[in-house]
């Protein structure tokens, strides 16, 4: 039972259910209904589909993640990073618009449900370790900006495409002449009225005497007014005979059951993007989680989340829906909100399932510029450029990260960028590893401790050169450490004996363990002793196994302070002070 | 001109030259040329070229190698590796025989020059410490099988064909029955020659008379007498209308010089593989240069090695030669033969240039099957399985590492062979440093020192937690290092003092910045001080920059033994034993 419930967390939650658990969830997941029909409807035009994929996609998955997933609080359902990917993907091996098209977007869903679900059984959810907080955020800022600018041309009316930031301004700019006056009168107001819910509405319905938890929700579903008024305005007007692009008639209904068709031949094409839309949604879904557990002292299992993604984009797939993950805002409401079970996710879907059946009628007259507005106004509050001082000011290799991860971003799109990204953030580290820091050492007075003689009072020999190598020794930097150690000899040449501090070496490799017999060769040949000390019981455990410690001109000591002594004792000299 | 000539080593060395030096350099340079006459006539063979161009890639790369290069003795010329990725890569964008392919063989010798002075002028030699000893042996050993199986037809007199080591035998096998019973008649002899000269003829020298410097250096021309022998053979037994493959006419004279074409449009084709080439060659190359200068306490400079390289592809294309590198067995020759300086390599290339000029003619009836013997037994004595065991008894991922190697080497290709091995390496090295080995540690008594609990019998306290992180702190470990900690404290319920001893932390990135600023802030929630103790100096710069040691609910010591002193104060209690 205890085994069956790690993977079926719904078994664990739901013996505990009260009544009491039952209206928070249901607070919640009304306002977070309202809050997703305009998202979810937006996210589907972003991604170049039928409105109501975007609210197929809001149902069957949040079921499914509320039996499978292991966050208490996390709303998945379509998202904004997603839905560009998935356009872009689909937009490769169809026209948007065709059944095609929708199809390639059905099977995306599906290929990323069996990664994610296989990476889940797998257990392979340490890989999203490897996304380092720079790159995750250097992506969403670049991905923020792409998506409010694509967006652009629906607040104007015009058409305009691009594959980057600089193609879409260039577009943008080229047809401006073609702006529809009364698209952009709706347009602009909307998306002024938006920002203003988002940053005005909560104080003014405090100050008309709300309580702040209630303003705080109800600005939350303040967009819903914005979707009503514009499309009362557009029908009382009749805008859409003037040129103002409306939403039209949406399909009334639940999803009906799809298998999705893996014999299409597009798989091949839409298996990398697929694979790229289940990493990124992944990391989100668990940094989101995992910010959101951490305030209840709660816990989230990497791993079961893969299967509660996978289970939520599989049953996305078989609802006619598209990709779909953990969304960062509206995740954040729900948690405000109260919910405290994924039985809020249930109850969302069952909300979004009753406006697919009687709501959507009243979508006809929804202008798209209303929904592009939504859009803007969601990417732009992720846009934070404030890590690009934050990195610099602390270390270059993370500004070295965010910097590529932006610039490739924004140029080359939303993989590209990730790609490079994780590529420049492992590539710095491996470089930095492979030339690592070492260290002359000495002892600090009345102390065990041997400290750099270039920071520290400590005391040296100068027939003994104490040496601290801050670094795993592993094929990479094998030639490096045994290089520098021949070039401090030439600086110290008075050198009889030297004594490696090992602990900061957690590893050694074949390369390493190479580099290290031939090091004790030649100083042996030099009549120099080579000796270890502070050996980890992990290392020392891979030595034994070797013939090197039987060559081993010196001794392993247990402490660097005894393996000093000992070499004192050897050379009879005078200890010396430096600073 | 201390600069001058650390780009120009000719001028060192050269400054120098004396009687003596040239006595030396022209017996090694001689005992050079006569080995490399077959090897270059067998290497264009294996790289699918006329014969011609092998003795062209031995002339001119070897002059421009003597005025560049940085190693005293190494031998450049064409390899056994190189040839098989030029055949692979020229076979993609042409037909073998043409003058396209020729053409193909030229260019990628000229962007090979051009990749290797680039990485030199940008000092990017560092880049070849990422290819492990174990990948590298691997792959020499999987590629000198894959050699040795493609000149089997050529032994037989038979036609085969295959990209990997699968279908090289099944098109042997296939082929089997066309064998030419006269080709395999003077094949399996000169093989069996070739395999008693590298292992028979020294002591029968030695026995005979001879010193062992002098029987081994007549040793290595045997090959010679193989050429001579089975072209007498040929010529007199008129092999050739028996349906012998002979070498037949081969243009007299010296290379002209040719300008390598980069407006072919095949460069985009090519450049993958010549990189891949340039790569291993470089790799090859230092590594022999290493080795060799070590022994007579001489240096070589990877970044000059590349401008040396680069130079000699630059002046084989612009002779009509292919990609040179490098080549072990000759270099150990070169070395062994008493060569002190590059002036040894440029009277080699004389001594090849010598042998266009003058012996072409005579190798119309050298027998194609005579040079592929010359292969096989070249390329077999590089075959070592030795490092299989080797690396599994010492660890299991550098066991991984060659694996992988020899495995995708075999089966897909020198390429992905060598990109599949660097890859595994460097995941596994990353995978490892991701899930860092952490250890509850206590002070062995008498000593300053804390050591692991379940290793050493120490000293602890139940309400002071003393943990060792082995690991640098980078985004990759950060999140496994906090859930660590957290579990670490279910275990230990009592603590109220949490002492990282940071000795192995080397590094420290944004992520984990804040993975520690979480720590410390839920450890404060909790009751419980987190303390630093032996924070190394560039951690702590790094540390200084931002406000975490302002909020550090502890303090940072200097010993973690003064660190552990400070808790049992503060706490009041009693020590305990542990073993």
């Amino acid at each position: 039972m205890k085994q069956l419930q790690k993977y079926l967390p719904i078994l664990d939650w739901g013996s505990k259910y009260t009544k009491q658990t039952l209206m928070s969830d249901l607070l919640a997941a009304i306002i977070v209904t309202i809050m997703l029909i305009p998202q979810s409807l937006a996210y589907a035009l972003l991604a170049g589909l039928p409105p109501e994929v975007g609210l197929y996609a809001s149902i069957t998955p949040l079921i499914a993640y509320g039996i499978f997933g292991s966050s208490r609080t996390l709303a998945v359902g379509p998202v904004a990073v997603a839905s560009l990917m998935t356009a872009a993907a689909a937009g490769q091996v169809a026209n948007g618009g065709t059944a095609e098209y929708l199809a390639a977007a059905v099977l995306m869903a599906a290929i990323s449900g069996i990664f994610l679900l296989v990476m889940g059984i797998l257990k392979m959810g340490f890989l999203a370790n490897f996304l380092s907080h720079p790159v995750i955020a250097g992506f969403i800022t670049a991905s923020g900006i792409i998506i409010a600018f694509s967006q652009l041309k629906h607040i104007l009316g015009i058409s305009a495409h691009g594959e980057n930031l600089l193609q879409l301004i260039i577009s943008v700019v080229n047809h401006i002449g073609d702006t529809n006056i009364y698209t952009m009168m709706v347009g602009i107001p909307v998306l002024l009225f938006l920002f203003w819910v988002r940053s005005g509405l909560k104080p003014l319905l405090v100050k008309m005497g709300a309580s702040p938890f209630a303003a705080s929700m109800l600005a939350k579903t303040g967009p819903v007014f914005g979707v009503i008024g514009t499309s009362v305005a557009a029908y009382s007007l009749d805008l859409g005979s003037k040129g103002v692009s409306l939403v039209g008639a949406v399909p009334t209904g639940l999803p009906s059951f799809v298998m999705p068709n893996f014999l299409n031949p597009a798989w091949k094409e839409l298996l990398i993007s697929a694979i790229f839309i289940s990493i990124i949604g992944f990391v989100e879904s668990v940094s989101v989680g995992h910010t959101l557990a951490a305030k209840r002292r709660q816990k989230i299992s990497p791993d079961q989340e893969l299967i509660g993604l996978g289970a939520a984009n599989m049953a996305s797939a078989m609802s006619g829906g598209y990709p779909v993950t953990g969304g960062f805002a509206r995740s954040v409401v729900n948690f405000d909100a109260g919910a405290e079970t994924p039985a809020a996710g249930i109850f969302t879907a069952i909300g979004i399932g009753l406006a697919a059946i009687f709501f959507t009628p009243y979508l006809a007259y929804l202008p798209t510029a209303t929904l592009a507005a939504t859009i803007i106004v969601a990417v732009l509050s992720l846009v934070d450029f404030s890590i690009i001082k934050k990195t610099w000011q602390f270390a270059r290799s993370d500004f070295v990260a965010v910097i590529t991860t932006i610039g490739f971003t924004l140029s080359m799109g939303v993989e590209t960028g990730v790609a490079c990204g994780v590529f420049a953030s492992l590539a710095l580290h491996l470089y930095k590893t492979s030339k690592p820091h070492m260290a002359v050492i000495g002892e600090v007075p009345g102390t065990e401790h041997f400290r750099n003689i270039d920071r520290h009072e400590v005391i040296t020999h100068k027939e003994i050169l104490s040496l601290r190598v801050d670094e795993s020794l592993y094929f990479a930097n094998a030639g490096y450490i045994e290089d520098r150690i021949y070039s401090l000899l030439e600086t110290y040449p008075d050198t009889r004996h030297v004594i490696l501090l090992c602990t900061a070496v957690n590893e050694i490799d074949l390369s390493a363990l190479e580099a290290l017999e031939s090091i004790n060769h030649r100083l042996k040949d030099a009549g120099i002793k080579l000796h270890l000390s502070e050996v980890k019981g992990p290392v020392m455990d891979m030595l034994k196994k070797t013939k090197f410690l039987d060559q081993l001109s010196g001794k392993v000591f247990l402490t660097h302070h005894l393996a000093f002594n000992a070499a004192m004792n050897d050379t009879g000299g005078q200890a010396e002070w430096t600073i």
